[in-house]
């Protein structure tokens, strides 16, 4: 935020209004003013509607500008025009935030959109929350600016998760849902439309809040993701997980393009290759979004999946199995621990065997028995993180099993509790004693899963990020190549030859051939299908008659053509980059040919790569297996990892390209390298 | 059940014995008395223990001889090896039914598996329940006859949903979760180790049952197949739908064959074929296990994920959106109403607008807005099912929008809810009354996608259920086409050749030019690795060369040759057929070549199949998309399914067959047929 003071009067205000305020209690506009005085708000409240002197009893002023003092954060509950003014007039005043409840602004089509500039324009300095937002809550200062439902609940505690979400309903959700488990919030913001403060801007504000120890995001879409970016990377510098569930898209939500790289990327793909890159965990239980946090704060991050070490402690076979299970399923791994160590466990009185789940199930839930182990479970360094499975005592003896743990939350090992009957008081207690501890399986293997793959950095910075607005420019082929020679792809050795000349038997010397002819034009997408294509032309003979026939089947565009080596045998693949208007720059890599498109075989990052990310990528390409190596042929990956590195470069070295497709990257055995055959780059005259 | 009263003696017992009861409240074999006694149960309970006089102040007995009567149902609760005298005893008393609490049978190695044995030599007639089994709870008779912690509580409600597990704790988290959101049980089983009665017995024995309205299944692993799959056919022909949820198993789990038609299809893909065919509904969320049977009773099965019509009705847009999207990626579609049903419901006062989710949050949770919205839904017949999200007056407000769905139970369409916030209690009303209700996004989004794909009958039957025992044998080349012949998969024309004679010279008259020359022999597995192969044979010339080759390179096993007519080009299938011995016989088609492999682009069903499911399967694998009809060519998709039928039908016409599998099955242009090019039959000798 620019202004200086935006981000306290958002979450911290010393003074709020109430614009449109009602006296009834049924209506939406009357809860706010309610709620912070059940929560005890400390800061001077003005509530202002010019057809009342009193609201809930309390003096009602006739306008913002009659108020003693310039409010820090103004909550506009009045109608979609009105708020207009409203915000006009807090604009007029200085007011550094407002929030605006009122719909009926982006989300309307051009009506709307109108109406929401209009409304950005009234602000002048003053930053605006929403329109469409439900309002912020601060539950360590009372500050319950809303006019959510969800709030009418005295009994807020603070915690340290702070929650920012686009949808205001969903708010509630999660509030009721982690107060009946101990999981409490530092802040929760229904940020709504969006028109000026997004999301990130708002986490980012908050970042430096010695009370967040971590967010959950609530995202309908990726939007304004600069700004989240900005944001992310801020969070993994110090070391405060972010956690995110994001509604998906349908299939026809998927972009077109002129390249196959957007039709095999779809939009919610590149929503989770940003995540990635920002260190952001994606999360597809509702309920991981409030209960994975925790154990993330605890958990360092940076360790990968396979080097990951869980141990699981159960009370219960049957329930460890659910978790082992899910687990395996998504490649984290299970750990048994040392002989030594089981040998100790045993010498405690736990009669584990060798399974990798020690089960305490004849020991029973005994609590010096549960605490022993987990000591040493905790001390002897084997696991980086330590589940307790607990079975029925959960729900009946608290005080054995779930105390044990509760004791030992702060041990030097992280642990993580799942209750297999439904024990809600054992949660909260759990909870409440920092615990991080789930409700049922899949929110568990989920946050778990979470902590295995957190990188320890985000890959994402403000860095070069492309406009990807104007006039879309295809080049043609020989173009193409010129422009991925500069990054230092290869093309096959090409000449450009006037096609009437070549039909009349007029052919440069020096063609090595075999060649392959093809119409060069940056009108013809597919040449091909426009029989603009003639391969393996072995002479001069052949070329007059290819020049021919292509002249023929194409037209006046086959006015020129791009005779090329023919390439040596090899594997193929498709490299391709995008600027994505939500994701930013973006690198993908498949196997060539029909196939790869039939699977969707592909691998998406966020651009720019490093090396060793081109080579896990290419890895993650099941069509690319004869590259890496598979039944004996193996290609030059390192070749291919470089052109990907090099493709991902683009927003650096040549901004104004939009999208550009190396289609197919021919790959050589090993160390001969790799030639385009084919390619397409499509830029933007604007930028 | 064989035995005359062995069903009704494990749910229905009139008189129960308790083996190895103890005085000891803290002790485990204390609560199966304790428990009878806080239900209520009816009948005679007889404590037995030769060191007791009394038990829980009740007279105990010292052996199961000297009661006063043979008693239906005995729960041994004795150790290991005691548990087989007393099931001995049983047997000769003729006791009905025994259930073994006590483990070390089965799954403990060679010493379990020979004890296993033992007991169940000793049972004699008796019907065993075990081992390792928490025993059997029928709450419509107050007969909790079980040792599982979970069943400290007193208050438990009758209801319809029959539980069967493989593990006895986690029915203690299905009772206390279900307990919760008014969810109740007329029984429930913990199978053990299945030493003798299975699970799917048990669950047959209850089928005709009218108390019983539906089944959730809780298993480890896929086994007693048959007997499940008896059970499934008589549960979907009296309409009683069937939930499980199966533990998965790793990759390393997969089995080792000798085709690639096991590596393909993993065993939890197998057990997925089973349930498919069997008309049982999988879960992967744990909750949907309760969750879902209410929804399955209630919506007509058969309709398909297609044309399944939902209708979604909610007081908070932001909670509807978690559904729709997750629907939607499982091809479940959410419908709008038709502009009539509209402006009935605009008519009502709800201004609900075009959008496909009928949202009232402006109208609010007002009782008789959602009343009549409802009642104009059900009315209406445009939908399968009505879906109602619930926002924050669920949690505050029950007697709103939470009573009228309540009402509405019985309209003409069925109904279910969601609560996004936490609301146990309207979740628990919702349940009481009868309203399939859940609690998290992720399970109702199951629910509705079981109830919208589950068929109307099971397709599997007591049918030929060929042995997997006895002495492998693989055949070779010619034998393997000559069995797939009889079924009707044609062969290219093909000679036997000696190859001596043939390296000779001597070749046959009348081969037709170019042939495959491939060494024929079943020790050879992979003929091309072995050099077994020269493609594209010209003249006698030729063959007489090839013949030399291969000899020189697969030396003595090289005797014989196969000559086969080269094919005409076109889309190779993988056809395979394999009888597992968990699932019964497999069929499953794949797209040929090394991609199939690597993408696992495969589709899997129980065998036989009809021509309909053959064509289904083609559909589902992308690499045979030219095949169906991709960029413009089309092969003899009809060929292709006739040959995916007649493999599927070997388990009739060569019960012998252990494995079956065309590779590549080679399909020509639409009309001109399909060809084998390779073949391998495994069969067995004992069956």
């Amino acid at each position: 935020m620019t202004e200086r003071n935006a981000p306290a009067a958002l979450m911290w205000p010393g003074s709020v209004a109430l614009v449109g305020a009602s006296d009834d209690p049924a209506k939406t506009n009357s809860r706010p003013l309610r709620y912070l005085r059940a929560a005890g708000f400390q800061g001077r409240v003005y509530p202002v509607n010019p057809r009342r002197d009193t609201v809930g009893g309390e003096r009602c002023w006739p306008s913002l500008a009659e108020l003693p003092e310039v409010p820090d954060h103004v909550y506009v509950m009045t109608s979609t025009e009105a708020a207009i003014e409203t915000v006009a007039e807090c604009g007029r005043l200085g007011v550094p935030v407002a929030t605006v409840l009122a719909s009926g602004f982006g989300e309307e089509g051009e009506e709307g959109r109108e109406r929401e500039a209009r409304l950005r324009a009234a602000a002048g300095s003053t930053r605006i929350l929403g329109p469409s937002s439900l309002g912020a809550i601060n539950p360590r200062s009372g500050m319950l600016l809303t006019a959510n439902a969800a709030f009418a609940e005295a009994d807020l505690a603070p915690g340290r998760v702070f929650v920012a979400s686009h949808s205001g309903s969903v708010i509630g959700a999660l509030v009721s849902r982690g107060k009946e488990r101990g999981i409490s919030f530092a802040g929760l913001v229904s940020t709504g439309g969006e028109a000026d403060l997004s999301l990130g801007e708002i986490c980012l504000s908050t970042v430096d809040d010695d009370g967040i120890g971590s967010y959950a995001l609530f995202m309908e879409s990726l939007q304004h993701s600069d700004q989240l970016a900005r944001f992310a990377s801020a969070a993994a510098e110090r070391g405060k997980p972010v956690v995110v569930y994001k509604l998906g898209r349908s299939a026809q939500g998927a972009q077109l393009s002129v390249s196959h790289t957007g039709a095999l990327a779809g939009s919610d793909e590149e929503a989770d290759a940003f995540f990635r890159a920002a260190a952001i965990s994606r999360v597809d239980n509702l309920e991981a979004l409030i209960e994975a946090p925790a154990l993330l704060e605890r958990v360092a991050p940076g360790k990968g999946a396979a080097d990951f070490r869980v141990g699981v402690l159960t009370t219960t076979g049957g329930g460890a199995a659910l978790i082992v299970d899910q687990l395996g399923l998504r490649g984290v791994h299970v750990r048994a621990p040392s002989a030594p160590l089981r040998k100790r466990i045993q010498d405690l009185g736990a009669p584990i065997t060798d399974s990798i789940v020690m089960d305490l199930t004849l020991a029973g839930a005994k609590h010096e028995i549960v605490s022993g182990t987990l000591d040493a479970l905790q001390r002897s360094g084997e696991f980086d993180v330590v589940v307790m499975v607990v079975g029925s005592s959960a729900r009946f003896h608290p005080e054995l099993a779930v105390r044990a743990v509760i004791e030992r939350a702060d041990g030097p090992t992280p642990l993580a509790a799942f209750a297999v009957p439904d024990a809600p008081k054992a949660l909260a207690a759990l909870g409440e004693a920092g615990v991080p501890a789930f409700r049922t399986p899949e929110s568990i293997v989920e946050a778990i899963t979470a902590a295995a793959t957190r990188p320890a950095s985000a890959r994402i910075g403000p860095g070069t990020r492309p406009g990807t607005d104007g006039e879309r420019r295809v080049l043609d082929e020989l173009d193409s190549y010129r422009l991925l020679d500069k990054v230092g792809i290869a093309a096959q050795p090409a000449v450009e030859v006037v096609t009437a000349e070549a039909a009349q038997g007029r052919v440069p010397d020096g063609i090595r051939y075999p060649v392959a002819v093809k119409v060069l034009s940056a009108a013809i997408a597919h040449k091909t299908d426009a029989g603009g294509v003639v391969l393996g032309v072995a002479g001069d003979e052949q070329l007059v008659a290819a020049a021919r026939e292509i002249e023929e089947r194409v037209g006046p565009a086959a006015d020129r053509l791009l005779v090329t080596e023919m390439a040596p045998s090899g594997v193929d693949a498709l490299v391709g980059y995008r600027v994505s208007p939500e994701a930013g720059p973006l690198i993908m890599v498949a196997a060539g040919g029909v196939m790869a498109e039939l699977y969707r075989d592909s691998s998406l990052r966020l651009a720019p790569v490093d090396l060793v990310t081109a080579h896990e990528m290419i890895r993650e390409v099941k069509g690319l297996a004869p590259v890496v190596g598979y039944r004996g042929s193996q290609g030059d990956a390192d070749a291919l990892a470089r052109a990907i590195v090099a493709l991902s470069t683009l927003a650096e070295s040549a901004p104004s390209v939009l999208e550009a497709e190396v289609n197919p990257l021919r790959v050589y055995g090993r160390g001969e390298g790799a030639t385009a055959l084919d390619a397409l780059v499509c830029v933007t005259e604007n930028n």
